[in-house]
Order: C-alpha cells, then structure tokens, then sequence
C-alpha cells in the first residue's frame, strides 16, 4: 500500500490543554506521527512526502475568513500585549450575541472565539504549515486511488473536527472531508467517509449534512459523556447521508464491529464509487480516556471487512493518543488490509 | 442613603481566569468588596444586610435550566475524575452543533458550555450562595426606593454580563437586570437601566432585548477591541428601548460624560418611572486595563448628573478591579448623588 507523510507535522507541536479546569500538556504531540512511522517502516512501506496543500485546496471546502484566519491567528496574537505562546479562545460569540450584533468581529481575540469550537485546538507558529502538509498526504492518497486501491494519509494536526469556518479536538483543516471532495472531483458519483475514531466525526458531518452525494457514517463513543458532547448522537441525519453509531462507554470489538458492519450495509446501499476511513486509534483498549476498549485484533479485523468493499479508499489518520501504541495498531491495520 | 451588603459574598472566591492564553489571577475577589465596605464607611454609610434572594426571585429573569445549573454544578463537577477545583467550560456549543442535534445536553461538562460565555466566570463552592446573597441585595435595594429616593447594593459577584441562561464575564445572576424588574413589579411603569460599567451590559441587553417597558442604556469602552467583543456596538436596538454608547479607547472625562448625558436625554424621553444604575468602576482611570480613563471627579459629576434625574434609583455594583481604588470611588461617586 502506498502511505504519505510529510515532516511538516513536526511543526504543529500543542502545549495547551484546558480539561475539567485543569491544564494539561496537549496529546495530539509530534510523537505520535514517530510511532506511526514507525509501524510503517515495521510493515516495509515507505511514505512519500507530498508537497504541502494549497491554501485553495483547503478553501474547496473550507470558508475563507477561516482560512485567513488560520494563516494568521499566530502572528496576530504573538503582536497582544501579554499573550501566551499559543492562540487560545476564552470566549465564544454565544447565540444570544449573533441574534443582536451587527458587526462583524476583527479583532484577533473575537476571531479566535469565533473560529473555534473549545481549548483543545491551540495554534502555535506552525499550525497553519502542519495544516497544509497534512492535508497535501491526505489529497495525495485520494490521488493515488483515483484509480483503485488503498493509500495512507499520516496527517498530522488530524481534520474530523474541524468544521467548514470552524477548528475543534485538536483540528483545523478536515483532511479525511477534502480527500473525498477530491474523490469526487476525480470523477467518483458518490462517496462515502467511514469514520472509526472514537470520537463523533462532527466536522465532517458538518461539512456535508446538506450534501446527497458523500455519506457520512460514524462510529463512536456515545457523546452524551465524550467529545464533542453535543452532536454525534443517533438521529442526526441532514439531508439523509449521515449516519451516527454511538456506542456505550466500555464497548469491546464485538459491538465495535457490528456497528462497523452497519456502516459498511449502509455505505454498500448508498453505491459509493469510493472511500475515505478516517482512521483513529483511540477507540483501542490502551487509550488514557478508554471510552471504547477495541484490541489491535479488533483493529485488523474492521480493515478485513471494510477492505471487502473492493472501493478505491483514502485512509486519512485522525485521533490516537497513546503513542507506544499507535504503530503497532497502524501496523495491525494496514496489515490485514486486503 | 441606604446601602446594602452582605458577608456571603466572600464564599465566593475564583481562582482562574484564562486570558490571552495565559492563566492568571481571577480579577473579581472578595478584597473588592473589602474595599467597596470601607469607601462605605468613610461616606459614614452603615450597610444592611439583607437576607439572600431566593432561588424564585432569580427565576424572574432567569431559565430554570440555568438556575439548576448554577445550583449544582460545583458538586457534580467535583465528582468528575480529575477535575480542577472550579467549573470552567472548554467547549461550548457552536450554532453548527445547535442547528445539528436533537439533545438536551446532561452531562456537567455539556452543561458548562451549555450555560457559559466565556472562562472568566469559574464556578466555586460558594458562588450560587454569593449569588443569591447579591441578588438579595440588589432586590433590597429596589425596595428600599420604591417610594422614592437611591440605595446602594454592594453585589458580588456583579451581574451585568448574565443573560437570563448563561453566565460570562465575572457575572452569574443579574443583579442590576432583577432590580429592574423588581421595580416593574412594584409598580413602576417604565424603568430605566444605565449602565456605566467600562465593559457593555450584554446581559442585560439580553434580558430586556424584547421588552418595551425597561430601556437598556450602556456607555463602555468599544467591544471591537473589548469584553464582550460580539455585541455592544451602536445600533443594536431590540425592540426600541436598547441604546449602546461604545466608546474609543482611552476616551476620558469629557467624552464619557457626554455619552451619560446622552443616556439621561434618553432616560428622560421613555418617560422612566425608576431607575436602576449599573455601577462599575472599571471606567476608572486607574483600572489595569484602562480602557476609559474616567477621573475620581468624573464619577462624582456622573453622580450629580444621573441624580439629577430625580427617580427612585437602585445602585447596583458591577464591575472595577483596581481594588485599592474602589472605595474611593465609590465615595467620589455616592458622596455626590443629590
């Protein structure tokens, strides 16, 4: 299988983590990108590195008072008198704000609220570079399967949070949505994104809740206790093309499976002509927060059945945080892939 | 003139405050109060204690959800693994999540962002008995002058920035907004609220967006480069009865003298039958963030000026963080009310 990653992802390293008013150090570290490698180099492939994303690339599916936004956030914030090292929103324009104003805000404190959805996307000098390279491996694995096939996207910040005008859960620029938009550039009629991480894919489901022509399907730990704690739940359908499977904390390979298996019937009645997986490993056992306790034989068996699909499929590296894991995991994944 | 105050409010006692991307020291501590007392005593005022407000009087503005929320939400968020010592949100429910889900969020992390703002409204063990102890100040207050005449609360937590389900900006009841009401309630035909606190009273513009009976007035520092950054610009009108008087920065006596005038004009105009004036001191010139730089002899003429309008007046304290410089404002400030 071809796989892409590019050295770029290094330059996003997060500090900053607000949980349950504690601050944490960041998991979504440049480490984890080693251990993936890592499970590469155990499976024998070698990763291409893609050039970097454009900015129009990005702005295929994302708004560009976003992307400016993002390209920006740094430098503007590093000019604030007093201002940490990383861009952090302390407030968001709630509701009640965007029913009574009348402006538009500038300021790089009332944009970064506006642009993000919680604490857990800090940008640093080089978000916004990570950014692209993630998404040039992502757009570069569509491309290597136009055609048919299977290809590996190492992209690093991950993209299933991210909104189209919006970044959350340690995401800016939904890779996993503008690989299947790239898809169906390249000609496929419909495409499906199967997301595994274990956290709701709300980002993408965002991006494509009106759409008809890309499914979204996700599997996941039930948001009522999990990120992002307000979506994701069954019943969420758009314009018909999404699919939510929230599972119950504590849920093992044999439900995690089965609600894979539903997706996989969902994706093979929709007719897509491809697929994207956004892949996360935080649904295995080891993980610290362990809402879905998958073994890496769960992991290998999920890539046996949805490889059955016999569908041209990007797959794009979301979550994953205990990092002695990843590459083992990546390794057990792309090795049962048929 | 009669004043009100009460111990409670050094239950509460935040810690936290997450700005510009570094923590710092909460702002609003109970030294304020200390301060405020003893600028009190000086004008030779002894305060009253009232008793606190009940969780029905709060319920006259607020969502019972809300009052719920603020009710429990030290205790559940203590029993989450790991939690710090104050509820703070770290996400908040963007309008994409809003237009996409079909739940009522339960969980206490849900519920934070649910019913937050921003991060400087950390919720303590002690912040709902605070909070009810300054409503009932407010209240007293409003009593005390339906007859006629001007009191004095000394509300902390201030409460400005509190719309009737969402906490923000140091702010977790409405104290000034439910003074408003209570004066409604005893009669008054029209009530004015003025605001003259540095930062806009979104609240409360919030709270009396629909209304017609209550006019907002607010004269703070231009939210484009200020708390709370998303609304408080002119031109933000409700249902008639809101005017907004944002200011440059470092605007001084002069210019914040005339926005009041232009306030009183309006005040006089609604044909206001009482008063409510919500009273920070963070227009001071004094303040760390010094974003008005207002005089001792600015407040004393705001005073005379406002006075003047000869209405039962309610004085509910908001903000001011310049602690050492509190009391004396307010002495500048109460000493010349005729």
């Amino acid at each position: 299988m071809r796989a892409f990653a590019h050295a770029d992802e290094a330059l996003h390293d997060p500090q900053f983590f607000l949980m349950r008013g504690r601050l944490r150090a960041n998991f979504e570290v440049p480490a984890r990108a080693a251990s993936l490698r890592a499970g590469l180099v155990a499976l024998g492939v070698a990763p291409d590195a893609p050039p970097p994303a454009t900015r129009a690339d990005a702005a295929r599916l994302h708004d560009q008072g976003y992307l400016d936004f993002l390209a920006s956030a740094h430098a503007e914030w590093a000019a604030l008198p007093e201002a940490g090292a990383e861009v952090v929103p302390n407030i968001h324009p709630a509701p009640e704000m965007l029913a009574q104003t009348r402006t538009t805000p500038a300021h790089i404190i009332a944009r970064t609220g506006q642009f993000t959805a919680d604490n857990a996307c800090p940008i640093g000098p080089g978000t916004w570079a990570a950014s692209l390279s993630a998404l040039g491996c992502a757009l570069a694995a569509a491309d290597a399967v136009a055609a048919g096939g299977a290809a590996y996207a190492l992209c690093r910040p991950p993209g299933h949070h991210a909104y189209a005008a919006r970044a959350g859960g340690h995401c800016y620029i939904n890779n996993s949505a503008l690989a299947a938009q790239r898809l169906r550039d390249a000609g496929a009629k419909r495409v499906a994104v199967l997301d595994i991480d274990s956290h709701h894919g709300n980002g993408t489901q965002g991006i494509f809740w009106e759409r008809k022509d890309v499914l979204t399907v996700s599997v996941h730990a039930d948001p009522a206790r999990y990120y992002p704690w307000y979506v994701g739940f069954a019943g969420e359908t758009g314009a018909g093309e999404n699919l939510n499977l929230p599972l119950p904390f504590g849920t093992g390979d044999t439900e995690w499976l089965a609600a894979i298996a539903t997706g996989i019937a969902r994706i093979r009645a929709f007719s897509a002509d491809a697929l994207v997986v956004a892949l996360g490993f935080d649904a295995s056992e080891h993980e610290p927060l362990a809402a879905v306790r998958v073994t890496s034989d769960g992991f290998a068996r999920a890539a046996v059945a949805i490889s059955a699909l016999s569908l041209p499929t990007a797959i794009c590296q979301e979550g994953g945080y205990a990092v002695d894991h990843l590459g083992p995991l990546l390794h057990a994944f792309l090795g049962a892939w048929r």
